[in-house]
């Protein structure tokens, strides 16, 4: 039996030398060495080769070595063979990190701060404290509640935004359409950890910002596809938001002459909020790959409906 | 019986209305309105005014409008005065979410992003588990222990030194001279939180970055003092260090020559950790008045043979 893996060769590497430790009974192969073969069973990717099924006629399973599958061509991929998401515990603790730091640098005005350093300034402003600044997290998977989690010591008023209706201790839920509204109405600092779907594409919008607090900041972890760029940049013109944490962007990478790079208002990191851990995520899918091979169902089945 | 207030005066002013409503018995007067006047019992004060007993003869208790008391000048206090810090619990806060930024900032490379960001530079960079990310406290009061303690959720290895053994859940305690070594060893990211006293002063310096292990990064927000700011560029420029996340200065304000301003690896902030916040530092003042009214001890006596 067969494995496929098509993504980081660094990562691809250190995976060939676990799967030969620990599930040696498993044959690992790589991308672009490999490009075909009917004795393909599993295919761990981050994007899809074309032909899929002509290349690996006997495909069971499709692992995404990432936790959103967004960039994975779905139409291409039969009903029959699931998908499977990442959900590293490497990524969760990597989202949790950079969601606090991001909050922590608008929080403490730290844009502000990095522009007063560039200039030689040295002048203080007045601290809001943490009960004043009301954080809203718009998506409630596995890493919306891990940071709230991470958040609730420090005593902002939480609050979070999905689609369907969640319980969460110390975090104000709110859920759907007809939600939103009020959700965007109390929140000071917007953070987006929503996977990225029809529904959810271009959500970060004038149209939402304009229901923001007056002078709100954003804090967008989850993909380049949610933000509608041109609107960021009249909102953080107009006053409407004060400054904005991006980690993605609609085109990765940026053109070197893209305008938020030197915006004073935008902190914008490369994608690098989180990365799927060699270790902690080859357990995970050696866990899936024991689950599937002995009938159980698998953890992260992304619902094609939904797309995630 | 009357108290004379002498520091930043728009808290001045909510103190004076706090007095008012709650402690209406306690005449509040604010410098530079008074300067002298034998019915002065409590003086509460960043900076002591010259010719403390003759202008205030009456004086009983010295109360610092701040966690530090190295910017008082001790010498001019008469031992029968006592002097108390003030152990604001809005300076707390301050302190846990700022070393929570420098920390995030140093962890997840966040300087060299910075740098990237000035220069349209997409490129990302390997990213370090928090479990083998060395954290090192210098000083274990109230904020060194409140910073381990936010510190612990996130997975970093935690170690402390102090001048005096102490015991912390989930913290490897080091202790005295002879285990500065040993502790500075293992410390990826230093973190000063020591009071300023004789002992401590210019403790940040060659020998001691040498002590580190090569790359290491510091935060200071302990005081200027504790800090040889020649020795720390020299330590940036040769690698034993590779960054630094600093909110206090030998000179403060800084000039806007002063070389920290455009240094890459430097991350400059003007002493805004934390900021006594009036309304809970008044509730913190008030009860130890009472407390020293009723003959209890007051919660923050300065012990001056140690000044901290």
């Amino acid at each position: 039996m067969s494995l496929l893996y098509k993504s980081d060769p660094q990562r691809g590497q250190r995976w060939q030398q676990l799967f030969a430790e620990q599930a040696a009974e498993i044959a690992f192969h790589q991308w672009p060495e490999r490009q075909h073969g009917d004795d393909i069973r599993y295919l761990v990717a981050w994007e899809l080769p074309d032909n899929l099924l002509q290349r690996f006629p006997k495909l069971e399973v499709l692992f995404a070595v990432s936790a959103g599958v967004d960039q994975l061509n779905m139409a291409a991929v039969p009903a029959h063979i699931p998908v499977v998401r990442m959900l590293d515990p490497g990524i969760s603790r990597g989202m949790v990190e950079y969601a606090c730091f991001a909050v922590m640098s608008l929080h403490r005005d730290m844009l502000r701060y990095r522009q007063q350093q560039q200039q030689g300034v040295w002048q203080s402003h007045p601290l809001v404290p943490a009960s004043r600044r009301r954080i809203g997290v718009m998506g409630l998977g596995q890493q919306g509640q891990n940071v709230l989690n991470a958040l609730q010591p420090f005593g902002f008023p939480l609050s979070a935004w999905s689609r369907r209706p969640h319980q969460l201790a110390g975090v104000t839920c709110y859920a759907g359409e007809e939600q939103l509204g009020e959700f965007l109405a109390q929140s000071d600092i917007l953070i987006c950890l929503l996977p990225l779907t029809p529904a959810t594409e271009g959500i970060l919008n004038q149209s939402l910002f304009d229901q923001l607090p007056r002078g709100a900041a954003l804090i967008n972890m989850g993909r380049g596809g949610h933000l509608q760029e041109a609107d960021l940049l009249a909102a953080l013109n107009s006053g409407q938001l004060s400054a904005a944490v991006l980690d993605v962007l609609q085109q990765e990478p940026a053109s070197a002459d893209h305008p938020f790079w030197q915006h004073p208002q935008i902190l914008l990191t490369p994608h690098i909020a989180a990365a799927t851990q060699p270790d902690s995520a080859f357990e995970v899918l050696l866990a899936n790959i024991r689950r599937y091979e002995r009938g159980e169902p698998m953890l992260g089945v992304v619902d094609r409906e939904e797309g995630y």
